[in-house]
Formats: C-alpha cells, sequence, structure tokens
C-alpha cells in the first residue's frame, strides 16, 4: 500500500530545533484516516453511520529526530481486529530510509451516545473490511 | 478585573526558540472563556443553553517575543457590543510589564443549528451583560 | 501559481464540530512556507542563510465554516515589500469554490541575534526576488 | 506532592466533543516540568546547562473521557532512573476522582550537539536529584 506522506510544517517544531514528540501521536491519525479511506471506509463515511472510534491505548519509540521541512513517510497496517477492539500499527521513516518513528494505538468502537457497540451487529460490512485487513497485513 | 495568566509551555515554542505566533491566539480564546465566566456568563453554559459564539474575524500585532516557561499576562474587555456582534480586546504583558502583544477579536452568535440568533430575544439576561460589560470597559 | 491545499485533520476540529479558528493561522504559515519556495526561497535556506521572518501582525476574516476532511485551496501572494517588512495575503476556498478565509499577515527580518537587518545589505537576491514578487502579484 | 492542574481548553477539544488525545502527551509535558520544578531542577535551568531530555518513547491508556472547562489532576512520579535513562509515570482523574488517564514517558539525556551524556559527569547534583526521586517515589 502506498505510503501517506507528511512534511513538517513550521508549526510543529519547537525550541529544540525538532517536531515536538506530541505531533508523531497526530501524524498517526493521519496516517489512520488515511489508511481507512483506501481501505473503503473513510472515516467520515463511519461517523455519518453513527460509528466513531476513540483511541483507548497508545504505546510509540522515537528512533530519530526530525525538523521542519522534513518529508516523513508513514506506513500504517490493521495489526489486530476482534470485533469490539482494533489495533493499528505505525512506522515512519525519512525519505532516506532512516526510520524515526514506530507506534501503535488501540481504539475501540462507540455510537452516537459514547456507548460501546457490536460492529458485526451494527455495522458488518465494515466487521468484514477490518477482518480482511487483518489477514492482509493492511496491505 | 484580575489579568489571567498563561504560562508558556514547551510544546509552543518552535525552532525559533519562540513562542509560535498561532499560539496567542489560542490564549486570546483562554483570556476569552476567562472574562465571560468572571462576568457570570461561563461559554459552557452558554452552550447548554444553544448559544454559540463563533470568531469572525481577528487582528493582532507582536510586540515583544515570549518563550518556554515566561508568565503571559493577559487583560481582556468587551470592546464593542452590538446585539450579534462582539469585539473583545486583548493586551498581554510579560511579568516585568513589557507589552508582548495586542488583539481584536469579533464573534457572532449563532444557534445549533449554525444560524445567526438574536441575543435580545433568544438570551435577554445575557444580552443585558454584554451591555453593561461595554459600558464598564470590561472591568 | 498553483494553489497550496491543505486537507483539515481530526485533530484541527473542536467541539462545535469545525475545524478551530487558531488553525487557519497556521495554515497561512504552511502556505507562506510554499509561496516561498515556489519563488525559489524556501524558508530553510532563508534560516540556512542566519535569516528569520518572524510575524508580527495578523489580520482576518472567517467567512464559512469548514471541517473534518475538507480540502482547503489557499492561493498567497506578496502584497508588500519594502526593503524591511513583507505583507503577505491569503485566500482560501472550498474545493466547490466558496470562499471560507481571507486574511494578512506581516513580518520583518531579523538575523540569529534578532535584530532587524537590512535585506538590500545581507541578502540583496532575496531582496530582488521580493520585489518582482510584488511586481508579478505573487504569480 | 501537591498535583498539576491542568483546565481543558476549548482548542484542546475535537469534533467528538471531547478533549483529542494527542494533547494528553502536551499534559504529561506540562506535569513533567511541574515535577522538575518542585525537585527543584526547572527544565529552564537544564537547558541552560545544556542538558536536555528527549521523550524516547511513550505509553498511555484513556480510562474516560475529558472535555472543554474540565479540570485534571495531574499527578507525575519519577519511575525509574539510571544514569542515562529516566522513566516518569502519570495519573490524570477529575476532580470527582475519575480517572481518566496513566501514562509512562521515557527519556535520554543529551548535550547541545544531541549527543547522549553521563549525568554523573556533566552534572552530578541532578543525577543525585533523579536518583532520591526514585527512592522518594517522586513524591
Amino acid at each position: 500500500m502506498e505510503k501517506y506522506l507528511h512534511r513538517v510544517m513550521y508549526y510543529e517544531t519547537d525550541k529544540m530545533g525538532l517536531t515536538h514528540h506530541s505531533n508523531y501521536i497526530r501524524f498517526m491519525e493521519e496516517a489512520r484516516v488515511d489508511l481507512l479511506e483506501k481501505l473503503g471506509w473513510p472515516y467520515e463515511k463511519l461517523e455519518e453511520l453513527g460509528l466513531f472510534s476513540p483511541v483507548i491505548g497508545l504505546s510509540c519509540c522515537y528512533l530519530s529526530p526530525t525538523t521542519f521541512s522534513d518529508v516523513i513517510e508513514i506506513s500504517a497496517e490493521v495489526l489486530e481486529y476482534k470485533g469490539a477492539r482494533l489495533k493499528v500499527g505505525y512506522k515512519m521513516s525519512k525519505r532516506d530510509g532512516t526510520p524515526v518513528f514506530e507506534g501503535v494505538s488501540e481504539h475501540c468502537f462507540v455510537g452516537k451516545n459514547g456507548r460501546p457497540i457490536r460492529l458485526s451487529k451494527v455495522c458488518p460490512e465494515f466487521d468484514e473490511a477490518m477482518k480482511s485487513a487483518v489477514e492482509n497485513g493492511g496491505k
């Protein structure tokens, strides 16, 4: 699958002269939104269906710094999906291949009222799409 | 009226080593929220009443830079109010009195559907509060 | 000149369901960086030459809201340049042509020590580039 | 040790109506800066000494959402310190005691050139302070 590209903006740097660490969490979101779109399920469509997918956990390693105007290549893939929980993995590198970041986000699914929902009941097509995304390693 | 204090966070600086200019727009919002609260109309209460007050215009001058851990003292006051439009003015300075920023934000009032509303009809008490805030210079 | 595109991210929205107004100030920066690059003077090159261009003033109007996944088309142009001061203008619209934002930013030029510099002395080529950018209306 | 308080700002919410998950990473930084200050080592002092402490890893769980105007109480403590690596733990809760977030950040220490440094050599007093912070559980 084609990688998602994020070019680091000036407002994303900090006084150390580097991309502030909190922004990579936002780049993860950008790549996740892009992944869902490529899988045929743009996030705005899910929200229209009354499906929300909040982050319930994160873990990540910062491997090498980036700074203003660097282009970060991000690959994202569905690592695990068990009907109620979704795990997405991210690998970020510079254009020259230097790895800069690895992370995993974990998500649940809730309805408009904020209560957990069973995807297989509420939206079986999306349930199927996530299952096959895991089998294909998100590729 | 007591000034609102904002201490500059590391994530609010940029690679020039200074507070990024976009953050002052956020500090304006912080001071505006604080002002409305001091006037007896916390923004969350307005939203519960179905009243929203989007920004429709901004203008500002950056007078002197600030950086991480600086405490910015912000005074905010209602400059103008004409039933449908609200203008709020802001003056920011360092603890030693150095002026760092001056700005004005302009707001309209809309309901949940995003349509303009007449405050004097929908919420006459808030209308009155804004009128007297202008008379008192927000003080 | 080709327009700069910004797709609104989920983290750029707020609880009103719309793009938070402070983010447009960041989109202005993105478009300015892009403009300088198209004019042959990428901002990272200017910084390597010891040239910094802080924002000293802003003014803007919010014309129509945007939200998550909207693509904003941004045109930026050099409006004024007088050796020590630079004014850049921005017009943003949705893909369907709806105007969403207009703004102007004003900049000075300083060296690494933060003191004002005369571009015509320190970097005559950039001085020339800005002069001709005004003549061409940033095109 | 007194808890650090962060009041959620409007610009920290997203279109789900809740505090965007990336902001908690910033609240962790705020609480860490506060912790170091309380331990007698404000971060700006460390930077003056040429000591930087970038984040090299994060992990966290989101336990319950927060939104605009909620006050988050944050306790931070030094969990581990081994001369080259520092682990800080964070617990966040609402004023009513509801747990909202738990996280850990891992840090290394580098000099101005970005190279790792041995704190015991470069700044033995800070090295001692971190050691006793672990013994006291950051309290």
